[in-house]
């Protein structure tokens, strides 16, 4: 089955957002042997999203629309999936009552545009959105499928993965194409290639190495006529590059670096606190992404200024003086204070110069020292990333993170 | 003057990355006065990127490839524009000269399979490319152009804001289309739509809203033959609007909160520290984001598990207990301490439930308290989000920047 995605809106165009919406849906497609050839995206005008959608109607099975089912007059998915279909647009009382219905349990006044909104093509029918006004639409017609879904992050996301993701399922019923995604920390693409060169030679599974900051991604793809199958194809495959690689695979799939360092702390009952400088609380902040994480993630402090450094984490003042707040010895003292003063297994710390200029103590931009406190002492690596600030302090999160790995997996 | 955007990528169907790429050439358009009104993303395959190439060249001036100018099998880009345009590729032997010499600076051992990137349809002329190996392409034939430029993006921006917007601006003789946002914060798109419908009017400039989490975006947009001119046709709108919304304005275009929140906290030399459980350190990582931004921001704690709420910001354990952690009270006392402990103007706290399910305390899902204690006493404001973990966690976020601007542009 081909798909395509057609996303919608200005905003797009003018690179005010990014499309991280089809990106999301681009990732669910192959699970259900989709194949995704063709992407285009248009603005808010009913002539160029017709013709986009017409386009996409003649050389794909279904076709997918992102965005456009507001209420305003530049919303208008609706109208061009009637054009492209040759269907009328009808309301849908059944939407209006429940639209009607949303406004009232939050006390918000009634407003006829809203009406809109429970608008579709006359083959059309409704996915509910319980994170938003705007319902997705299911159009089926001539043996085409169109599905419609609103732009908004956290209306799209759920109805992606939650009744979209249904109704593909329901579809596919020949041929499966199956992935898995192996996930790689502390190791180059070029070192992760070298390694399993000979096992990369398979050609039912496939495999195909992704270098992301800091991890290597190898998918496996494998076509069989289920998806019981296909794993059956994968799993020695995965236990062969896993013999090779070792502990540098933390996980599969969409499992985060910081969700399986979690995993084996919680494992372990072991802690962990931080202390952050240069990130400024994004380590924290990742960390704290995990549903659950209280089990193991205890707390920490940003000490920014560096007399946060001494009266927070108890620094000593002349080891700040003499190394400046950019050194190992001040990582490691951070470190190891955070993990003292929180009752931490682990204490990790950051400091370094994120940029955009040299930091005070004349150290250069991107010079970043990460530091672990656990149970056998403590390790600092220093690293001198290149970029900007944003991928810099990125950058040191990714590394911090995978030095506590390396380090939990191992005690 | 028409141009078109064709993402080369079968990384960026499967949604293994986004297209910033595209999104960053999407903002510099506008700046040229050039229309984007369609943009394709192709996979790498031959047959699919020519015929994109051509519906592209059919319907616009100008062509824009991103990606797929490395030296691997799976790198078609250059074969799709000669196909497409009807040209010969030829070698280039100046690029492959430099290509040459990039190894040798390296002492990398020269590969032939490098020779592919000094192919270029014979129209074409090198962009150079001082970030990687592939030169950028400009080929210019019958009256249309395609530029081609590589995918990754340590190579992409710099060429894009360098030669490229160069080149650009050298095409633009006549008329400019400018655009100005001004950001908006506390207030809801239908409320500013409501207070702004007469303004909203004018057809030169025009205004756009766009609606974001916790911001409404207004775009104003001029055509003029000079951007001196468009800008004096904005400014008396934008004055208008400002007298209209007030202090909800918190800037123009690419200003985020956080950085004009610490702007006006730098200009009233004044200080902020934060506590945070429910974000993690999400606050502290966005201030810290700013470049600079040490001039207004200490430092913080994060406190997400309970007891570190009473031992780090002195919170009442009988307060703790009796109104759990997700209570109005532990916030404004979680803001009061680190504004307190850290010897800052403001503290700003954060506790809540992110979910994904009910805490211990028997708190709902999205319920989130965010305090700032100032000179002049603690405000604390109780919201309910909807939606998932990463969302609610970032409206929380966006919500205490909001309170702390509000307060801090009225002290």
């Amino acid at each position: 089955m081909i798909a395509e995605i057609v996303s919608v809106g200005t905003e797009l165009l003018l690179g005010q957002i990014a499309d991280t919406d089809a990106q999301h849906l681009g990732q669910i497609l192959p699970r259900y042997g989709i194949v995704h050839r063709n992407r285009q995206t248009v603005g808010d005008n009913l002539e160029r999203l017709t013709e986009a959608l017409r386009l996409a109607l003649s050389r794909s099975d279904i076709v997918f629309t992102i965005g456009g089912l507001g209420p305003t007059d530049d919303d208008l998915t609706r109208e061009g999936i009637a054009a492209a279909l040759g269907e009328e647009l009808v309301e849908d009382p059944e939407i209006v009552e429940r639209l009607r219905a949303w406004f009232a349990r939050r006390n918000y006044p009634w407003v006829e545009s809203q009406r809109k909104q429970g608008m579709r093509p006359a083959c059309a029918r409704p996915i509910p959105n319980p994170n938003g006004t705007a319902p997705g639409l299911i159009c089926q017609k001539d043996g085409k499928t169109i599905i419609a879904m609103p732009g908004p992050r956290g209306e799209f996301v759920p109805m992606a993965d939650g009744p979209v993701a249904e109704f593909l399922g329901s579809l596919s019923g020949g041929e499966v194409i199956h992935s898995r995604v192996l996930r790689i920390t502390g190791m180059g693409e070029s070192v992760v290639e070298d390694r399993i060169r000979s096992l990369a030679q398979s050609a039912n599974p496939t495999v195909a190495p992704y270098a992301h900051p800091g991890e290597v991604h190898l998918r496996l793809t494998a076509k069989a006529s289920t998806v019981e199958e296909a794993d059956a194809l994968m799993d020695p495959l995965e236990a062969a590059i896993r013999a090779e690689l070792g502990d540098a695979v933390f996980g599969t799939d969409d499992t985060t670096l910081e969700e399986a360092t979690l995993a084996i702390l919680v494992e372990k009952g072991m802690s962990v606190a931080v202390a952050e400088s240069v990130t400024g609380g994004g380590l924290g902040e990742r960390l704290t992404s995990v549903p659950g994480c209280s089990e193991a993630f205890v707390g920490g402090v940003i000490a920014y200024r560096p007399h946060i450094k001494e009266q927070w984490l108890g620094v000593d003042p002349e080891v700040l003086e003499r190394e400046t707040p950019v050194s190992a010895a001040v990582a490691e003292a951070m470190a190891s204070g955070v993990r003292q003063r929180f009752g931490a297994d682990f204490g990790v710390a950051l400091t370094g110069n994120a940029g955009p200029t040299s930091d005070e103590g004349g150290k250069a931009v991107g010079l970043v020292y990460i530091a672990v406190a656990g149970p056998t002492g403590v390790r600092v690596e220093e690293h001198r990333f290149r970029g900007q600030r944003e991928f810099i302090r990125r950058r040191s999160q990714q590394a911090a993170l995978d030095l506590l790995w390396r380090i939990a997996v191992g005690v």
